[in-house]
């Protein structure tokens, strides 16, 4: 293992935290919130850290996939523990434990929160948690590549542990192009999205908060509704931008170099817009008593289906109150998730697809055995060695949940809150139903309960191989 | 498709179903009720379709996997048929839906009833019921192959599409020996539940009925209380014997052949009972305040675990009432099931400790790219194949399980009883939680809900291949 690079991208990590913190500072001057002191101090803590460690260059530039994944998923616990200061400092999130919750929930864009009483807190602080939405969805680490060139060409390790989907792939040459033309793109549409809600005169803070919370598919919102007080075009705009940030971001890149019959043909991006129009559907004709008209049911339907499969988590509404039909088919996107090289979470459309695939592949086996086929993605045949990490992903997330499941039913809550609340916490997506549904919280859960679930966040962010290497004995064996 | 066989095959079922519905009419003889007439128009039924398809030999010989898994398949729809006809036309379950409900969760050893007052029946439909559990643990295209000489070697096929687990194989070289040993054993361990049962001088009807439920592992009690007004030896008694109908009967065979050492050394086996004595024991604990003395407390959990885990269904007492962290586990022991090569459902524990096998290897793979290792499972190599075949298994039933659980949500019960009573009757087990806890019943549910439990009944018995490739249409293709 070669202990010097990982050590040098953990303090990189730690300056480009510095930098993000400075964003914090500058709402608080704005504001004139005396908090802005406390983010100042937390910059400086990771500032001095990051400096200290990136002062020597590191002895080797040999990275392999251990390297790779070792470093992110400790990148995400460092970030993690710095981005918790400023809440503790500040007094907003008094107790260490609840604030390293809250901020790990904003980096891996999960949106769910020990809050009770959000409006409570300083513009700072929203603008905080926002923000941390917004620099989890991408990437930090991929932020770091596009920026800086780091060690040699063996970044892709990085980006692949980073990015979310079951096979990473460059979309041009260059790792560091690559990750600025994702940054790009999502800087871009980010600003669209702040545009497009000023037409509705909402407050800025408003418009750039939410966009951020929408663009990294994150959910946390600044008001306690979440999204159910705001206008029906405020709503409907956060409805198409999470459907946006959840689509394959190679689909933007295609249309950008114009190749936009190739774009639309990405089989991932069919399957997630019809997945998408069917729930909507079926939802909408299953809420439409409760609501005047079916247009409006159609409205929160949709709402609520671009939230929950993308993983954001905002809500129209209190959709725990919906038929079961609704809630069932919500509770099912949750584990489907968006696509893969998105902002979203869960398992995600292109996984799905593969799965689906070996089964029609197995039942033609029994059928025709002598028959030989292979399965296509897109035209390009799958390797068979992507299918088995997929198989594998699916099984170790299978056992996560299980196992969180039954930890967290010691603080005996009823089975559906347990559930959904892990299932919303792996998946990244912030409420579930329940006591942890849209109007509810994770304060309640027992200090056990949610370090299982903060877990859950981050190896669901990072999609659960990287952080059991971390903990494989054998990855620490020299 | 060589459909002349098919047909045969059919036909052979016929015959023997009628031979199995000989002996609730010698119940019915014996207690003097006049339902033994209708139970002998059934058997009337069953012999002359029965005969009509077996009396021209099938053409050819020719019989490939494909086949084999239409054929048992069909065998199975065809089987509960004819025994739904008794309980319709006796009047003791007048419906034809709920009739087919019944007997499919009797043939399938699921154990979960329509019924609400079970106690209102009369002996001859309880010992049919008992029976008909009996006769779908160990199967009833295995048993036809232990009596009768099929259609050349190709046998094999028969028997792998009706037996649990991911890989069937003979015991000794001719499938029809490997069949009369099974059933072998299975006769002579029934027999030895019934004379330990008589001990405690329970009426031999109830030792008779709950041994054949117990062989099984289906559940269909013969009282509306389960076995919770038995006696704590009778309990106990079941208990054990549900434990060990639910191990691999490899290990038996060995056992016979007094290979002992071979017989312990079976991975699945000490897999199995690791997790039973975990589960028992932390239950025990769990659930220690709501009685009064730990081995009480033991006993309970013991006889829920055993029961539980062997997809058995039993219950002696409403486990419904107990603390989160035990329904909890309780649940996730639903889905983990009992030993391949047993009586009992779920999604068997060899699956499980192969599919645990691929995460470290792809762990190892991460750490060590180079290095080649490959997954053994009792000092032997698992072939890709097996390790694929695996994947979709749990890929198809992931994906029929989250449709069943939509579907059934029309009903608009609540999740917990939609989720669990898929579980418990994908799974064969019987009661779930909730309204479909032990205390409850199938009765509530639609139509609708109750077809859709029905194909998960069938397709959970079968381990659903043979289901996919019955409905796949290039099955049915020239």
């Amino acid at each position: 293992m070669n202990y010097s690079i990982i050590r040098y991208i953990l303090g990189c990590v730690f300056n480009f935290e510095a930098v993000f913190l400075v964003l914090p500072c500058v709402v608080s001057v704005i504001y004139k919130e005396a908090e802005g002191f406390d983010y100042l101090i937390a910059l400086l803590i990771s500032l001095t850290i990051g400096i200290l460690l990136t002062r020597k260059k590191p002895k080797s530039n040999v990275f392999y996939t251990r390297e790779g994944f070792v470093a992110v998923a400790l990148s995400w616990l460092a970030m993690s523990v710095i981005g918790a200061l400023p809440f503790v400092i500040s007094g907003d999130i008094p107790r260490f434990t609840d604030a390293l919750f809250e901020i790990i929930s904003g980096f891996t864009t999960t949106g769910g929160s020990i809050l009770t009483n959000v409006e409570a807190l300083s513009y700072t602080s929203l603008f905080w948690r926002s923000f941390s939405n917004w620099i989890g969805g991408m990437g930090v680490l991929v932020f770091i590549l596009a920026i800086m060139p780091l060690a040699g060409g063996s970044n892709m390790h990085l980006m692949r542990a980073e990015s979310p989907g079951p096979y990473v792939g460059k979309l041009v040459p260059r790792v560091r192009s690559t990750a600025m033309i994702l940054y790009g793109i999502y800087v871009s549409m980010t600003i669209a999205q702040i545009f497009l809600l000023l037409i509705s005169k909402i407050p800025l803070f408003d418009a750039v908060t939410l966009s951020f919370s929408t663009a990294g598919t994150g959910g946390f919102a600044i008001k306690n509704t979440s999204l159910s007080d705001y206008a029906w075009y405020v709503q409907l705009n956060v409805t198409i931008f999470m459907f946006l940030f959840g689509v394959n971001f190679n689909v933007y890149y295609l249309l950008l170099i114009k190749k936009i019959k190739a774009a639309f043909a990405i089989e991932e991006l069919r399957y997630y817009t019809g997945i998408v129009l069917l729930c909507v559907f079926i939802i909408a004709i299953n809420i439409k008593d409760t609501f005047k008209s079916f247009l409006e049911a159609l409205h929160h339907s949709a709402f609520q289906v671009s939230s929950i499969i993308t993983t954001t988590g905002f809500s129209s509404m209190d959709f725990n109150t919906w038929p079961e039909l609704s809630r069932s088919i919500l509770v099912v996107l949750m584990f489907v998730g968006a696509c893969a090289g998105s902002t979203g979470g869960g398992i995600k459309v292109s996984r799905l697809i593969v799965l689906v695939k070996t089964i029609g592949h197995e039942i033609s086996r029994c059928i025709h055995p002598r028959s030989i086929k292979i399965i296509k993605m897109d035209g390009k045949k799958v390797e068979d060695q992507v299918i088995k990490s997929i198989n594998v992903y699916l099984i170790s997330y299978l056992l996560i949940f299980a196992v969180s499941v039954i930890i967290v039913s010691l603080d005996n809550f009823d089975l559906i809150t347990n559930f959904t609340a892990v299932a919303a916490t792996f998946n990244n997506i912030g409420p579930g139903l329940g006591l942890a549904g849209p109007t509810g919280s994770f304060f309640m859960f027992s200090d056990l309960s949610k370090f299982v679930m903060m877990f859950d966040m981050i190896a669901g962010r990072l999609e659960i191989i990287p952080i059991l290497v971390l903990f494989a004995p054998a990855t620490w064996k020299k």
